[in-house]
């Protein structure tokens, strides 16, 4: 396994040089933020990832978890690396001020959560979907719950999970079967069965706390008909602490691909007792608070599980020596060249480290417009709403397809060592192929993008995205560049107007070519963007890199956007040999 | 695990129609064989790989292989379908007459190979090297060799490995330090570890004879010092039967990402006898007849799980029901409509269909011109021979990075449920992924392709290949057809005709995009070609199915070519930030 270190040069780079936070937070009257603290809450939590987090993923892929008299069991160190995490605060870092939380900018918290995805993308996934969940009950609970509950989310006391998926409802929740009744005393009988849920049992907290989509015996048919229901694993004494044990079970565990530190529960609602979040049958868009959180965090899972295959394949191919490069020896005193010397080899690294760091240029671009959304005027707010809006199923779907190739990549540059699970980088690659599915699958992210994002609104959100990306081809300084960004960027938006008008079957069919080509057009204004400010850097080393990286994505990566371009102007209609005979 | 049923209409319609291999077999004067004999043996292949084979497969990857008391076991029924195999005959399809073998043509021998491979890749691989190993001796061993070795080698009652790769020599086997000392007898004493070997041992045979590379006492150094050694597991006694055990034994056994009923051991010769095959210091050639047949085999490989992975997606497809299509509902009476009507799902099958299709359509291609290579005339045999070689990395390369992207478009078909094992579709992705690697890695297939096959004779192997295409553009009666792929044809010809003059280190930097390039200028010319030729079809259903995955591949996928096009046009420096730290 790849020895992570973080990539804290390149955050130091993005929220300095590229995004300015000083200044940022200074016009969000933040006080008592700068970019010196964002300095120090990274450095930390590189630190935390690389030291703590980082040496559990590989003997957690081995052992796995377990089911044992109906309690799940984490790998070793697994729950005490948890703790550490609490104790430290880590948990807390966007957690509401009222309940104890830290209120950091998304700029702050964003490239810790890469770091430690990057570290063990199994450790990580819980105590993610713990902040989506405070998120949820944040802001559509009642004040007795939120007094009751938020604190020990917050803090990290107790977890939070995600219950939506049953057998015959996944994508499609308005198939989904679990009942509420209400009862006198104001709580509900939840009953039914919930799969691929995610940390439903562990071994880490004294009490977990279900988010639960169930309907209620009177909602009417459809996704207008769901609930969301919070369920503790342990009802609450009179004291707030943990007491008897809700009829809550866990049926089985799944054996899975990858991530398999992470336990995903099959679990059984049996008369279970919970209360009601937010209003009766209005669950589904109480769930999408805690949903389009964890769509971006899913990103950076992708994100993270990149930068991790880049540096362990780019430590191999600087110490393997195979072959001479074909441009002459670099190393004629050795026995052979170090394969990096290979250009074959370089194309795979520049693949890898140009997606990668235009990802994550992109996800602290939109953290920008989290921190804005959260703590701006009015009037930014609701724009910053926007992109953070539209951009959010390009980062958790473009981020974690880019996840699956460039992990890839870090295995082909191993060549056969590269398939031997010791190494470590078939792991990366087992681990981060769930982020395309889980969610709402990619499709469903595209559709998401073009359908509600894009068409919904006929182009408002599309329109106030495009003036972020116009601002950043404006301040480019070089004419050249400037140029060549605009035109990616206007062609991207004048085919994103052509969409408005299309009929719903064609704009399902293009969404996913859609989605790819607006992936690549974006991230190519960021490369170019990049190159610009970091030709004024005094870090000469990383100035020269960023100008080389943008030149190759320009190059060489950027020609898959007018693949797609293409490809999704071309109707696509469902075969007669898929549907004749089922 | 999806139930595999081989796609038998699509063999007959490529072998009978498209290939007409009637009239291919007549041309070659090969008595008693006809498209009838081709029918049955595709259809005996068939029944063996669904019932005998693919059964298999799931429990094989969950129990794998071991390694008890230094011998390599297992899993449970893979010895006695190989036993099945052998009986069968199957093993010596393609084995030279003169030892029994059946001397096949290669266009009825692929499409069982195919089958083999969706069945079970774990199974097939040590079946596949045997097979290789045959040609080896067949073409450069003593015929005291032969005698003794080749006739159980072809019936299959031992099986053959390959013995190149050592810890430090990959790639680059100049660095292989092996030794081989010669004795007396006209033996030589190998001494020597060796890693990933495939069925370096297993429980199937009385016998196990490996083909390894050694360097002689005053061999030059690099490439031009390696000699090619038979080394039997069992030294035979005086009767030819397996007698005294050789000084070869399994050091270990790797923990692999997939393929874990393949056993890939680690072999330690320490004395071992051994006998020269060839010439001395001649064995990179000798073992290059081996390597080649496997690199076309390991195409056949990646083409195997992607029609595997392809039905399993298409079946579910079918019966998933969730949410309604966008174009309006399918099944109004079901709850929910199968999840093949979503234009984004059809786009994910399609995908898949087009590709695998088209990869096998190739490969009957190919197998048409190895059979020609083999049974031909003279000058005909020596174009056929071009046409294969130039061919063979584009298959290997080609249709493994195919395998990995529809294999992992079956697991996203599936969402959530593609992920957990017992669904079958994420060991196919495990399982391919090795193909990218071994025999070669893609990217050694693509500097192959564009040095040695394309620059290396100044494009006389290329203009053979454009030859045999051209031939199918003009064979399509739609004039419009034939337009766009009489373009796409000469743009890939000329393009090809560019690199000629390209330096070495430009041509590495190009080689992968212009391998992609290649693949899909191709597959195109196949697609426009087979769509014509099933036009005038009885069979109106794979009539339109052709016509329909001609246009989605010329119109989806054929835009890629474009992008692969203009990423090789750009020079590709090795990054200063990867070198100034090493």
């Amino acid at each position: 396994m790849p020895e992570y270190r973080a990539p804290l040069e390149d955050f130091t780079f993005l929220l300095q040089d590229w995004l300015s936070v000083d200044k940022h937070y200074h016009q969000l009257d933040l006080q008592g933020f700068d970019g010196e603290l964002a300095q120090e809450v990274v450095s930390a939590g590189a630190k935390f990832a690389q030291d703590v987090v980082a040496p559990l993923n590989q003997p957690g892929d081995e052992i796995g978890c377990s089911l044992q008299e109906g309690k799940v069991k984490t790998p070793p160190g697994f729950a005490q690396a948890y703790q550490e995490y609490v104790a430290n605060g880590w948990n807390a870092m966007l957690g509401p001020e009222e309940y104890d939380g830290q209120g950091l900018p998304y700029t702050m918290a964003v490239p810790v959560h890469e770091m430690l995805n990057s570290a063990n993308l199994s450790w990580r996934l819980t105590t993610m979907l713990t902040e989506s969940a405070v998120l949820a009950v944040n802001r559509h609970a009642s004040e007795w719950l939120k007094e009751t509950y938020l604190p020990k989310l917050v803090s990290g006391e107790w977890t939070g999970t995600m219950n939506l998926t049953e057998p015959q409802a996944g994508t499609d929740l308005a198939l989904l079967s679990t009942k509420a009744i209400p009862k006198d005393d104001g709580s509900y009988a939840i009953t039914g069965s919930k799969i691929f849920i995610t940390g439903g049992d562990h071994d880490w907290t004294s009490n977990i706390v279900h988010m639960v989509l169930a309907r209620l015996p009177d909602a009417p048919a459809g996704v207008k008909g769901i609930s969301l229901f919070l369920v503790p694993k342990y009802l609450l004494d009179a004291h707030g602490q943990p007491g008897p044990h809700n009829a809550v079970s866990v049926g089985s565990i799944e054996h899975k691909m990858g991530i398999k530190a992470s336990p995903t529960c099959v679990m059984n609602f049996d008369d279970a007792t919970g209360w009601l979040i937010g209003e009766e049958n209005q669950g589904l868009s109480c769930m999408f608070t805690m949903m389009n959180d964890a769509r971006f965090q899913v990103g950076i899972q992708g994100l993270g599980a990149a930068q991790a295959s880049f540096q362990g394949a780019l430590d191999y191919a600087q110490e393997r020596l195979q072959s001479r490069a074909p441009q002459g020896p670099a190393k004629p005193d050795a026995k052979a060249d170090p394969i990096v010397y290979q250009p074959d080899v370089a194309r795979m690294l520049l693949t890898q480290q140009s997606l990668t760091e235009g990802c994550r240029a992109l996800s602290l671009l939109y953290a920008k417009h989290m921190d804005i959304a959260h703590f701006g005027s009015d009037k930014d707010k609701h724009q910053s709403q926007q992109v953070v809006e539209f951009l959010t199923p390009v980062c958790k779907a473009f981020f974690t397809d880019m996840g699956l190739e460039t992990t890839s990549l870090g295995i082909q540059v191993f060549g056969g060592h590269g398939y031997i699970r010791e190494w470590g980088m078939e792991q990366l690659m087992r681990d981060v192929r769930i982020t395309q599915l889980y969610e709402g699958t990619n499709g469903i992210q595209a559709t998401d993008l073009i359908g509600r994002k894009l068409v919904r609104d006929q182009g408002e959100k599309l329109n106030t995205t495009f003036a972020v990306f116009s601002d950043l081809v404006t301040a480019i300084e070089d004419p050249t560049a400037q140029a060549s960004a605009q035109t990616v960027l206007q062609n991207w938006h004048r085919t994103s107007l052509a969409c408005l008008d299309m009929p719903s079957a064609e704009l399902a069919g293009a969404a996913y070519d859609y989605l790819a080509y607006t992936a690549y057009s974006l991230l190519s204004v960021c490369w170019s963007s990049m190159a610009d400010v970091a030709a004024r850097s005094d870090n000469k080393a990383l100035s020269t890199s960023k100008h080389q990286c943008a030149h190759f994505f320009n190059t060489r990566i950027l020609p898959r956007a007018e693949a797609h371009l293409t490809a999704m102007k071309c109707d696509l209609p469902t075969p007669q040999a898929y549907t004749a005979n089922e």
